[in-house]
């Protein structure tokens, strides 16, 4: 999927939500683990309720990963589910890689060509020739960490150059070498709403994923008061606050619930900012 | 297995060489591509040749993950049977994981309880609390990307605050607040051999698991000389130099070959430092 593919989607569903499928086997609810696959049942579910209102969807790999070769059977058929939309969702593997360019090119190979998603989260440490394998892939993104939203954002992304400038904005600054828009977006937690006025000056064009909101306590009104452009350039997430919004029967309803809920609240910030 | 374990077996072996299984299936002797598992076989024959003269195995995961679930049904029957050997080896994944707190301890059990490697290499941008969570396992280690071998380490690890200190210095010195040398290691690259010894009076004590002998061109001489402490402190890995030493029907001959030759030399260097 390309930029304008992505904000034409935006449009239509008059929504910027990301659904995160941090499908933790340990919270689904009880009666699912029966089935088969409960994991891909509670997704597949979860998906079909908040389809409508959702434009992306993010499955976490540790949640997948801590329950070996059975976890990455899920997520096959998870990320398969959900490439049969096709170009009504926009897939994003929470991942996090990053590694020397031979090695970050297998990773490529693995979330790019063998489960096909469409954007995949790098964390910077390692450099230019750690993403620039991830760029090479033709309406593939990027999403770089900047700004995360926990507590240890503080340690490292904070510290501070001569010049004040901080090494979260100078991942901003620099990656701009590398690509454009057009094939990456950062990751900004919402739990710092006002540094997405700074964040918004380096990169003003730029779609931000923004985690936080919801479980990790962030406003969805600041986040589109301080990061919002006019092609919206924001995906905001929501992992646990939709998909364990209820652990009965009722679990994919009530997650429906919350979607629409966030849905009708973007629909209102999108409608006056003028975007729809 | 601990600090002491680790010192007495590089000891027992008089080497300090770490393998590092990068089995990239499109690598492999042709003829292996007839058993069930091609990754595995490679694997399993390179491992039977060079378990006299390595004290460590690294799996990369990004050569699995590519394979989507057959690559982790390959890594599952690599650990599986590198466990075997027990106490005999320190397994490690190289799979630079790093995440918000929840999603760190689902990383920490994939590798530490479903996989059962030893230790694991993280990504320290993200900070303390996603780093904390893969320190609460007894006898299992964190490696922490501290300065690594490529060209892009450059652009990050070498950012600077107003006192002249460098983003890897800051990342050595602060996670020593979260751990000791006795479950924390760190990743430095062996084409900063010199950089080594500033790094030593940071971190005297702990081991370091040093990448880039071989293809990606260190010197072990150098390593051992500005980086060996009275423990060892050492692992030095070589992926591709042994692995694919050949790609013929001698293929593990020759990798067995090569490690020898590296363990030799370690050998030398070793008693040289009268740690044997």
């Amino acid at each position: 999927m390309n930029y304008n593919q992505l904000f034409n989607l935006i449009k239509k569903k008059k929504s910027f939500l990301c659904v995160g499928l941090d499908s933790d086997i340990e919270k689904i609810p009880a009666f699912l683990m029966n089935s088969g696959d409960p994991v891909f049942e509670f997704n597949k579910k979860i998906i079909d309720a908040t389809i409508d209102f959702s434009v992306a969807y993010k499955p976490n790999l540790a949640f997948y990963e801590s329950r070996g070769v059975d976890g990455l059977k899920s997520l096959q058929k998870t990320i398969d589910y959900l490439n049969g939309f096709g170009d009504e969702i926009f897939t994003i593997a929470d991942a996090k890689r990053g590694d020397i360019g031979n090695t970050s090119r297998q990773y490529a190979k693995a979330f790019f060509e063998v489960f096909d998603f469409d954007a995949l989260t790098v964390a910077p440490y390692m450099g230019k020739d750690s993403v620039t394998p991830f760029l090479e892939f033709e309406n593939k993104w990027v999403i770089l960490l900047a700004l995360t939203s926990n507590q240890g954002a503080a340690d490292f992304q904070y510290f501070e150059n001569k010049d004040s400038v901080k090494l979260f904005r100078e991942v901003l600054r620099k990656s701009q070498e590398w690509s454009t828009k057009e094939n990456m977006m950062y990751v900004v937690g919402a739990t710092k709403a006002e540094a997405l006025t700074e964040i918004r000056k380096i990169v003003p064009d730029h779609f931000l994923l923004v985690p936080g909101v919801g479980a990790q306590g962030g406003s969805l009104e600041e986040v589109a008061r301080f990061g919002m452009n006019d092609k919206c350039g924001l995906l905001v997430n929501s992992s646990r606050g939709i998909i364990f919004a209820s652990n009965g029967d009722d679990f994919a309803e009530k997650a429906g619930e919350k979607a629409l809920e966030l849905q009708k609240q973007m629909e209102k910030l999108l409608a006056e900012s003028k975007i729809i």
